[in-house]
Formats: structure tokens, C-alpha cells, sequence
């Protein structure tokens, strides 16, 4: 009966391979579809990892070099589930062969490459879509609601962090996340970017920014082999050292262009908090707040209850009343984490089958950077800085 | 202007000497009463501890002797402060002398004494009542409200508990608390009657109880010279046991006479919860929790809500539209503890100056304790037993 | 590589059978197995609904009579996936094909069918498995090792509760939930089943119940076509009502072979507990608690923790030390409900291939059955039931 | 027995007025003190207000003038319970005359009188003391002793905020509070400098700040006759508005001396959020975390537990191993706001008594006001701003 197929191309097998895959897999398993996504071609640089990860999976092919993916004639999507560093090369080429794009955060490294990707994309035609993927978790859709309804009113306050803590040990290693010419930057870009995506969606556009960053830690082992993000790898050899040269710790205070102020935290030197990526938001009319920790959950607090019985209210954001929900379980059966990219997945697909827009895509990815580099600049300087007055930086990622 | 005097005798100095003390000093800073309490006459056996607590409780005169309190003509109101064993026959001679009394929790070791009770302070028209005083707390106040209003609706459940952790070291010693002849029960009689004495104010009367009882630790070492409730006191010459006479825990299932079931929990064997009284009820509309140790707080959960934005609320009974805290500080700011007394205090003389009944009464303490017998009797018996169908017990505590 | 196979047979197709269907196929992708689930025949009723959930989830092969697929050669597990109702005769078919069971709980619908079921499994020498999934929370596999440690100590209290809301409109219908010919009981068999088997894992066996049941509504309107457990179908003609012939709520209060004492509370007259199954244990030495809406959290009180510094913690279970943990995503990724399920098969999978026990089986079914039955037992006569005293009750269910 | 007496003279009888009363009295009650405070004058402007605020805390003598009471022979210590712009002339006129200070927070409009008010206190040789009091809530003092014994290890964080919402309807009118010339500045002297304090006392010195301020209603209604802090009062005749000259919100972030970040934010903006004074501090062995509208309780995680048993252990600092509390009330029983008052009281007795010194005092107040103008001057400039490049500002508030 469903005969219609979006067929994928994935480049990159580690832990976002992983997650995307389950994605496609599970949108179709859940959710009832147009067109349903098939795993085509999956790709990467180690041909016996790739064959392990394809074989899980059941990815019908593999390619070892990702140019002969985006040439395909089988396949429709490109899937970017790459470091940030390598995103820009593939988005470009994957746009002039005319494939959708379903493609990793932070959207690149630098305004000037996402700008690059977000032309490219639109001259193609293509759907483009960034993948924020918090913005999907039912809790964050419904504060969006409540909002759109004017639940909260005029919006006085973003006040958002994104706290980790795997690197507090001074023994985890140098992988590629703390290395500027791999990851760019450090939490400000892999955590805050999260932050700043969910603060466009839920307040509006940001206008100013005052930075502090911090390195708290400047000299780790090198990693050992086999080390992945969030494991270091076994040691061979005599201990060898290195220099992190992203940041620790980045702060940020912003003034959003209608009115607001806010702040932000990224860090991976919170012990305790796993991965707690919480934002409040205060207006005139109410509140609400989140924690991606008990992401099945919703603060709110509205100023229209009798005064009495005001407060903070904990929704469970389990119901059929919930958006994506009613796909799942039944009322209060929670969710996890991978359930946000089965979000993304699905509506991705049903932008392309309806031809709808889809956001984030590279234009709100673009945005994004852009907060960030004000935010580096600032940092830099110790100068509030306005975002409008950001040059687009020029050069491709290699 | 306000010359209307209330002179208190009180009877006991210890834990309870202290918080009623305080209670009625703070009742007249913070509230507006027509009548002012006066710390008249302060009465225990140990002449130089009671010195010591008149002294630095301002109580003008000392008495040894109990009878002699209640005899004086400069006394209106005589203050129970002492373990329940002895509250029968000082609250007969104070009736019989015209007193009001203000009695402390659970009010008699058995309902025959307190129905004396009960009978001789109607006979002689005073006021009466019993401090169970977590009916004062704002927040079950706020609980009540929302009952009394309908928000609740028909109530289902109550799920209630009151656990401590003060005796799980069985070092700790065989202090009266842990003897039937002084204390008559263990939890059951010293929580279980705060647990269902909120019980009856929030959801209405017992009709029938289910009772298990255990004792955990049965033999413990006699206490030291100068052990209090919650201290062992300095012990002296060689380790000594005896058998501890009352139980270490109570649970109950009831039906209420509404058709409501409820559960009780009362035990001082729960690691790590240092005074939980903690209630859950469930209505056809709506449900409220609460717990003593967030004591400013009441969870409300609304089913009239729009169904996606229905949560338990936490709300912050701190705010002047809450019971008495309009009399404390400013909104947002905590009270603690000892403020339920002042509100037994206060509600006390409003009741007397204004000739209106005052609840919890004497008929109430009753009430309550015939639960407890019924209980008591379910536990022994292992079969449900109707609380009316419990004859008085007669003998008066000596 | 991976050449062995375990071919599954799965019977029923609703909400459980789009449970386990996952179940399998996430058991493979996230978990090193021996052998690979095989989805091969999927059976039911209902031809056309069958054959769209056989599509959906990749089942090679369909059967409308259940019959024919025990008997089938190329079928290793039967998965029962039923109404309680439909367990005993389908599993004693299966065990006596010498098909290994993994079947849905509760297991059935009275000791007497358990009872055969358990007799044809051993006689079988297959495995045989009822899926308990709450056991297989990384939360609380954590308290148990807790528990296993000697960190809890010894074990004084269980207090437990698994509060729904979903049918406190009276208007909901009479589903096949709320009939005693297809659901036997009410939450006392459906929830507190869970329940009790917890307490099993955690606690231990159980000596003597004490229960109380009730109704609070009693008649309801007839489902309409398509009812499903948790929604009303569509009305036709008029409204017709019928009697609710299972329990609303069942509170239970048990002693512990050990000693230690619990209660329990099954309802789906609680509003604002969607799915909140929680408990708390407090032992000598420390106490955990639990609860299914945060399923990705324990809550751990340790008393050799330095005075000052002791309290409940809030652990995160979504760490690699945590089982299961490290074969899903990074640290702080949480899981959710079905999550529970994927273990449940990866545990069965490896119990076969490794010819190893696996709990809870059918004897872990039958302890669990005989407690509740002793519970009905003392619900109607209001007396404490040993639940060694209860027989086996002799009836297959038709 | 108790003979010595430390005489008392207040100026101001408002909410501090109250505040301290009570917290002088309620020191000698619950605390064995050297000395016992005596309420010896009480001073205000509006005489018959004074009068009854001096009949009902029982204050011996009144005063319409500061000055007198300054200059009487029977005051050994000035209580300062006034708005902030009068803190500087009464506090010298004090110094002056020897008398010890216990001064309100902030302690004074710019850092030039705060200078001033230390180089006399200095001289005169005198106890200044000012009343930061939420450093002396036993769970504020416990995060303290978490550190001072290294469980934190390095701090690399702070991230605090203090929320009210009591201004959010822009019909609340324009108290003193919102008035430059009387309050100085908007929340980021109010609120801040709590903040401010409690981030010295934990974390340690202030080296630079970036700080954004806002303003979202610029006009309000004047105030009615009768209007306080937190009301309104009664309006009569035509409305009238008038503008709002101190901001609503402000934002700091800042570096320590020692190498760790820190965010700030103080609000009147944040509905829900009664008078949340909230810290959350991130160190290379552990965390704490705090909530004052959850004061008892402290958050402390630390990565020596077992890993798979690390959380945030909810500490409730109400036993009698935390500060303060063996003087209250047993285990378990919570404590409000006013008590943190009471230790205040408590520690600033034994200072005199003990000649021993007493934190925060006027060296305190000047360096937290020193962040906070550091802070003005950023927000104004956006630039950030080195605490030490600041002059001291030279006025004395009028």
C-alpha cells in the first residue's frame, strides 16, 4: 500500500550514525507515513566498523567515500551525522545534487561556511533541516504552545544552562571534542548552540551579547586508541600531553530583540549534572521551565489561577494531548532522549511529502552561529556585542 | 488599650513547656487579639529546671505542684504540656475548676479517659482543645479550602504516612516514648493520631480500620541520667536493657464513612525521613499532597485544567491570600515549625473572646483516639474492625 | 557472523504486541546477542488489523488461529502477548510443543492456571518467563544491588503504590479492563501484580495480607466500536450502561517473611498519576525509593554517610556503571518505559543461549498470583490471610 | 544570674523594624547568650506608628529623633532597620559615639559612604556588623562547611539568581523601592547584594563583571496613602503615574580572584517565583546547591560516592549536627525566614561579648558594594569592568 520510499544516504557511523538510524527506522515503526525512509547507503572511512555498523542496522549499502554517496542515483536524503567540521563540504555538494539534507548541529563552523550551505540550499530547492533536535521533545513543544497561546504573555526572561560534567577528571583525555580545529569551539558551540536553537524558537531573535569563557583545565593526555567522545580510549606508550584549545565554560548574557534579557551557561565542569540542559522563562501572563533530565516534564506557573492556588504546575508531558504522544504508549508512559530524533525524522519526511517548510533548517542553523561568533567576539574583547555588526566568516571548513 | 489579660498556667517545661511558651509570646507579637496571654504560673516537679525555664520564658510564678495551678484564681486557661499519661486527671481537676484548656496531643491513653474528658469540659462550658497542630499549617489549611469549595470533588483516597528515623540505632535507649506505661503506644498513638486527626479534618470520619503493628527491636538499653526524647542521656555504671513495650510501627487501611479508603503509615524506622507527615488525597475533580518537611508548600492537581497543561502544582502557601501568614512577612518567605503553634494559640483566644467553638475540641480528641483503639484491637486480631463497635475503655491513666 | 536465530511467534497484536514487537527488533540493535530475534509469525483475530501490524513491524509470516503457530517448526518462542484471560491455555499448548514462553503478566488468571502452566514449563525443560518489565529499570536493578550490597541493611518497610487516573470519568466505558470474565480483577491484578513482584525482587517472599477493596463507580456505558484499553471508541445508537464487576482500588498491608512490613496501593482513581508506580524501602542501614514517572532516577539514603552531610540522593541510573545503560546512548541520555521491554528480551535471549535461569519466571508467577489471591480472600472476609494458607484455585480460564 | 545586658536602641519600625525585634527577643529565648539584649528605644518618625510598634515588642523607650538615641547613655548598640539611603549619617553619628552597629542591607547607597562608614567604625573601635542574613540559614552555613573541608574541591562555578515577582502587574504602583533617590537602584542593590554576599562567603573575591540591566515598565501609578513595600495602599483622587528610575532586572556575569566563573540575575520579573534566592556552586570534587524558598534543605553531590551511587542528596539541615539547630527544635523540624534574623542576633552578641570578630561586616558591605557598582558601570558602558578599576564614589546619601 505504501509504496512511496525516501531513500537515505548516511555519512558517519559513531554515535550520531547510530541515533539517526534508530531515527529513520523507528519513524516508520510508530508513525504512519507517506513515504517511507529506507536505509540505502551508509558510509564512512573504516570499512570493517562500517560493515558492523550497516549490518546492525540494515543498511542496504555502503560507500567508503562519501562524494560517491551524495552521487547516487538511489538515494533522496543526505544524512550529515559528521563532526561540524566536515559538515559544510558535504551539505554543499549533497545541495547541488539536488538531495534533501537531514544534517547534525552545530550547523558548521562558522557563519561563513553555513551561509555558503544555506545558498546552495535554497538555489537547489532542497528541504534542509537542522537537527536541534530538543525543539521535538514534547515538554519544549508544549512550552511553545503555551506561548503561541499567550499563556506567558510579553516575555521578560530567558534564563537557560547546558551543564555536563565528563571532563572534570583531569586525567579524561584530548579527544577531538577539545581540540579547535576539530570542534571549533568547546561547549559554547556543541552545548550553547542547543541553548541559543531553543531560545530563538521559544523567545525570538537575539540582538546583543556579552561573553565569558573559561578554560579551566589547559594540559590532558593525549587519547589512547579507540578513544571515542566520551571514553578515553586505551593508553600505549609512555604518557604524552597536549593542549586544550577550546574552552571549558561559556557564559553569555543577551538582549533579544523584542524586549527580553537572558543568560546562558555551557559547561562540561558541573559535577553532577549528566546532562542538563534547563532554560526558564519568565513573562508578564506566567512561566514555564524545563530540564532536559526529566525531559518528560513541563514546568508551568500561570498568573491567571486564583491567586490561592498558583503555582508551579509539573505537566507530564505523557498524553495523548501531547504532541508526538499519542504515537507512542499509553498516558504517563514516559519517553527518552532517542524519541527526539524520531521527531525530527518523522517530520522531516512530512515536509518533503507535503512539501512544507521544516525548522530548524539552514537559515535558523545560520542564525544560530551567528549568536555564537557574537558571543566569541565578546568573550574576546569584554565588550557587548551586537549581532546585526558580525561579519559572515569567510572560509569552508576542511 | 488592650487591657484584656488570658493568664496561662502551664504544666510540663520540657519540649513542649518550650514550644507552647513561645507560642503564646509570639501569638501577641504578630497577631491582633483582643485578649493578651499572660505567662502566669509555670509548673513541673524539678524545681531548679522549671526556675530555669520560668526564667527565660518570663512565666511570673512557679508552682510544683500541678493541683495548685489549677486552684489559682489568677489562672484562666491551664496548658497540658505534659506525656499523655497525664493528661486525664489534670484536665478532670481543670475542668472542675472552670479552666479552658489547651491540651496537648494524642489528648488520654484511652478513650474512656478521654470521653471523662470530653464529658466534664461540656459540663463545665470552657473551652477545650486538643493540639494536633498540623491543621494549622497554611498549606492544610489551603488543602481544606480547595475541599471545602469542591475542587476535590468526591473524594477517593487518602495516602497518608508519618515516618521519622529517630530510634533506628538500637543503641538508642528505652526512653518513655518506648514504654506502654507512659506512653500507652508507640507511633501509632504518637503519629498515627496526627495522621488521622488530618485525616477526619480533610476527608471525614473512620469507619473501619485494618491494623498491622511490628516491633523491630526488642530489647534496648535502659537510658542515661538526664535522656530526653530524642537524647540517651549520660549513662552511668554497667549496661542495663529492658524490653521495649510498644511498637515500632503502625500501618492501617480504613473506609471512611464517605466511602473513601484510606492508608496510614506511622513508623520511626525510615532511614533518612526525619518528620515526614505526608498526605495524598484523590477526589472526582482534583488532588492535593503535602509533606511536613516542605511544610510551606501544598501540591494541587487540577482536573479542570486544560487537559495538556494539567500538573500537580506547587504552590507556595507563603502568600498573604494564605491563612495567618498575612501576619508574618512579606510574600515568598518561609515560616517554619513552631508558627503552627502560634496559630493553635491565636485561633485558641479568638475562640474564648469571641465565645466560638474551636476545632480540634476534646470531641474531636476522642474521636481520633477511638480510631487508634480500633486499630490497636484490628492489630492483635488480624480482622477489620468497625470503629463504632469499639466499647469505651474506662480506666483513667494514673 | 552472527548465523543463529530465535525465531518468534508472537499472539495478540494491540498495545503489548506493538510492545514486544519493538522489544525484539531494539533487542538486536543495541545489544550484543548470541542468537537474533527472528520476527516470523504474528497472530490474531482480525485479519486485516493483523496483517497491517505484521506489515508495520516486518513479521514474515501471519496466523489467525494461535494454534497452528505453536505447532508450527519454525517458531523457538511463543510470545504471549494476550488478555490474562487467554495465558494459561496458550502457554500449555506452547510448553507442551516444547516452545520456550516469554509471556505477559500477569500470568494468568489464578493460582490453579499458574500453577499448570509452571508443572507443563518444568515438564517442558523450556524457559519460561513473565515479563515484570519494572524490574529491569536500571533504577531499580540499582536498589536491588543496593540491596544485595548490604546497603540497605536489614529491611524494615515497603510502601508501595501504582496510581492511574485514566477511568475517573465516570463516562469512560466498560472496557474489557473493568469486566471480571476477561480481566479477572481490577488494579488489584493489574497494577498491584507489578507491584508485589517488586517487592518479591526487592523485599521478599510474603506471609500474610490484610486487604481492602473498593468500587466507586458502578455502572458505566458500553464501549463503542474500536474500544481499545485506554480510549472510548465511537458510540452508536443508544446509550447503554453495564455493571463494573472488578475493583476500582485495592490497598493491601502484608508482613514480609523477614520481618519487615509493607503496604500496597493499586487505583485508577487517582488524578495527576498517570503511571506512577513508586515505592519506598527503609532499612537499617539505608532506604531507596522509587517511582516509575521518573523511571530514570533513584532516590538513595545512606546512614553511613557523615551526620551532617546525609540525604536522599537523586540518582541519575543513565550512567555506564548502571545496567544496561552503556548500550544505549552517552551519560544523562535517559530512557524511557519501553526501554524496560528491550531488556526484558535481551535477558530472555541470553538466558537461552546460555541455558541459564532467568527471573521472574512462571514460579516468580505463581508466588505473585498466590499473594493477590490471598488478598481477594481477606478483602471479602476482612480478616489477615497467610498466604500459605490459600489453596490453589483449580479453574483454566476459557 | 544572667546580669549583664546589652541595651538595644532601634531606628526604624517598619518590616526590619519587626524583623529585628523579634529576632533580638527570640535570641534570648532559644540561645544561652552572655549578655541579654535589652530593647531599650525604639525611634521613628510617625509618632503614634511608633508607639504601637514599641508597645507590642515591649520596647522600654521611644524616640521621634535618631540623633537622641544615638547620644543616650543607656544604648550600647544602634540598630539600623532603615531604607538604605539612611544608612551612612546615622551609622557615623554611631561610630561616633562608640556605639556597636548592627546595620539593614545593602549597607549604604555607593561605596564612597560605605568607605566612610568603615573608616569610622574602624576608629571608634566598635562591632559593625551587617546583616547579610541568608549567610546564616544551617543549610547556607552547611554548603560552607562542605567546602571549607575541600568536598567541593576547586570551584570552577557559581550560578546564582534571586527572583521575586511582587512588580510583575504594571498596575503595582511606585513604592520607594522604585525610586532612585530613595532605593538607589532596582533589584541590583536589593537582590544582588545578597547574592553578592553569599558568592564571597562561598566562592571568594570578585575580580571583573559584565552586567546587563533592563527596564520593562517605565511608568507606574504613584502610590496610595498607607503604601509599603509590598502593598499598594489606598488611592484617592485622580490617578497619577510617575516614572520607574532603577531597573527591573540585572544580569552580572563575573570572574573570581581564583579562576571561577559566576552568573547572577535579580529580578522582580519572575512569576512564580515568590523570593527564590538560588545558588548552584560547581567544584572539582562536588557540588551544592540551594533554593531559599526551600531553605532547610541543601543539594550536595559528590564524585567520591561510588560511581554508580552519586546523586544530589537532598540534605535537610535540620539536625542538630547543623548550625543552629540543637537550639530550636528536634529533628526534622523546620525553621523560616525570621530565624536566620535570630542567629544574626545570636552571632553578633558573642561577637561583642567575645571581642571576637563577625562577618560580614563593614569591610564586607563595601567590598560587595564595590561588585555591584562595578557592575552599574558595565551595564552602562558594556564593557567589562575590573572590580579594583573602580574610585570610590564619594557622596553621603542624604
Amino acid at each position: 500500500m505504501k509504496t512511496k520510499e525516501l531513500r537515505i544516504g548516511i555519512i558517519g557511523y559513531n554515535f550520531m550514525g547510530r541515533a539517526h538510524s534508530n531515527g529513520w527506522l523507528q519513524a516508520a515503526k510508530f508513525f504512519d507515513l507517506e513515504s517511507l525512509p529506507v536505509l540505502q547507503v551508509a558510509c564512512g572511512r573504516n570499512g570493517s566498523a562500517l560493515r558492523a555498523f550497516a549490518d546492525r542496522w540494515h543498511w542496504k549499502h555502503i560507500e567508503t567515500d562519501w562524494k560517491k554517496v551524495v552521487e547516487r542515483d538511489d538515494v533522496d536524503v543526505i544524512d550529515i551525522s559528521l563532526p561540524q567540521h566536515l559538515h559544510a563540504e558535504v551539505a554543499l555538494a549533497a545541495a547541488e545534487a539536488g538531495k534533501h539534507i537531514f544534517c547534525e548541529k552545530p550547523m558548521a563552523l562558522s557563519s561563513g561556511d553555513a551561509g555558503q550551505m544555506l545558498q546552495a540550499a535554497e538555489k537547489a530547492g532542497i528541504k534542509h533541516y537542522v537537527n536541534h533536535n530538543y525543539r521535538r521533545c514534547p515538554a519544549v513543544r508544549l512550552a511553545r504552545r503555551l506561548i503561541d497561546e499567550g499563556k506567558i504573555g510579553r516575555i521578560f526572561h530567558w534564563r537557560g544552562a547546558y551543564q555536563q560534567d565528563w571532563i572534570v577528571d583531569p586525567e579524561f583525555p584530548l579527544t577531538w571534542h577539545l581540540r579547535k580545529e576539530t570542534a571549533g569551539t568547546g561547549p559554547h558551540g556543541d552545548l550553547n548552540s542547543h541553548s541559543v536553537d531553543l531560545a530563538h524558537y521559544l523567545v525570538g531573535d537575539v540582538k546583543s551579547v556579552s561573553c565569558l569563557m573559561s578554560n579551566f583545565i589547559k594540559e590532558r593526555p593525549l587519547p589512547g586508541e579507540g578513544a571515542a567522545t566520551f571514553s578515553a580510549g586505551k593508553s600505549t606508550g609512555p604518557r604524552r600531553t597536549g593542549e586544550v584549545s577550546v574552552e571549558d565554560a561559556s557564559l553569555m548574557l543577551v538582549e533579544f530583540a523584542n524586549g527580553a534579557v537572558g543568560s546562558f551557561e555551557a559547561t562540561r565542569f558541573a559535577p553532577g549534572r549528566k546532562n542538563r540542559n534547563t532554560f526558564e522563562i519568565y513573562g508578564s501572563e506566567g512561566s514555564v521551565a524545563f530540564d532536559l533530565e526529566r525531559m518528560n516534564e513541563l514546568q508551568y506557573f500561570s498568573r491567571r489561577d486564583p491567586e490561592y492556588a498558583q503555582g508551579f504546575r509539573t505537566i507530564l508531558a505523557t498524553e495523548s494531548s501531547h504532541d508526538y504522544i499519542a504515537n507512542w504508549w499509553p498516558p504517563g508512559h514516559t519517553i527518552g532522549y532517542e524519541h527526539t530524533f524520531v521527531h525530527g525524522m518523522v517530520d522531516f519526511i512530512n515536509a518533503i511529502d507535503g512539501n512544507r517548510p521544516i525548522a530548524p533548517d539552514f537559515a535558523d542553523g545560520l542564525k544560530c552561529i551567528k549568536v555564537l561568533e557574537a558571543g566569541a567576539r565578546s568573550a574576546e574583547t569584554g565588550q557587548r556585542v551586537a549581532v546585526d555588526s558580525m561579519p559572515a566568516l569567510e572560509r569552508i571548513a576542511s
